[in-house]
């Protein structure tokens, strides 16, 4: 993993794809599947995402205020569904799917060393969580593995149906 | 265009893809292209979306309260990027990129018929916007273009790249 300057990470989450958010609290690491995310600024990079008090990442997000999120590629897609299906609460995903955790920087939620993007990221605003489940987050520290440049993301529609990216297509535009 | 029910609405936002975000006041309507989006609640669909107070379509979205998010599929790539390098400050949108606006149901804005799915929408929440620019949206109202099933969407990577839907892969979840 190398370090990825934080101006490019809307880069990585505009598109997007299925991400992969970890926490730790306790002791124990936890991850789970997640589509609803979105780009809030550029400089420092701040994101929302919405994180419902039904996930048992939840309670460890709010309280910790850290987590980190991965990004995996196409190849990661069955566990990536599997981790999205089961819970934290009598699983160790960690485990159960052979992901690797990874020391991460400036947060204490693990990187997942198969992922081909990490961001260690801190909830800098939790007003919104109690009525829409909207944490705002800010990435400190952001990874990325140069071996997998052309790393293919998934796009959820629904129940287990992804749209993988394909084509990639240049068009001229000045604006980010 | 045919009726989409609306807790079906997730699973085109879901996916990331870039939008249209048209609205109208004074008799003038505009459209702007966007990517800082995602789902917040399934049914009724809440969005919430990012629109900066630099956007020309910023004012007529606070004041009116109402636009539509327009989905365009691939082959309108090149008028979307466009749309993202002018302003509706000095041109009429929808003339310069020969689309054609029409009468939404439930709100003033206007839907894109080139565009194969229109969601009609109401801002219900627009206490982060001072703050964040993001504006909470219902979906009041949908649409989608039967004999465009298969339409293939683009996710924006930054600059005018575009990484658009390839294959389609299903696994087995409960999840929705």
């Amino acid at each position: 993993m190398k370090d990825l300057p934080l101006p490019e990470v809307y880069k990585l989450l505009e598109p997007g794809p299925v991400v992969l958010l970890t926490t730790a609290r306790r002791g124990r690491h936890n991850i789970m599947t997640m589509s609803w995310h979105m780009m809030v600024d550029f400089t420092p990079p701040l994101i929302a995402c919405v994180v419902s008090n039904g996930d048992y990442s939840f309670a460890a997000l709010r309280a910790t205020k850290e987590c980190v999120i991965a990004i995996p590629d196409v190849s990661l897609a069955e566990k990536v569904v599997k981790i999205g299906n089961c819970s934290g609460s009598d699983t160790d995903k960690f485990a159960e799917f052979a992901l690797t955790p990874t020391r991460a920087e400036k947060v204490s939620a693990p990187l997942i060393e198969e992922c081909f993007a990490n961001l260690e990221c801190r909830v800098t605003d939790t007003r919104f969580v109690n009525k829409y489940g909207i944490f705002i987050l800010e990435v400190v520290k952001a990874w990325k593995n140069p071996a997998k440049f052309d790393a293919k993301t998934i796009h959820h529609r629904g129940f287990g149906t992804f749209a993988v990216d394909g084509e990639i297509i240049h068009l001229s535009s000045e604006k980010p």
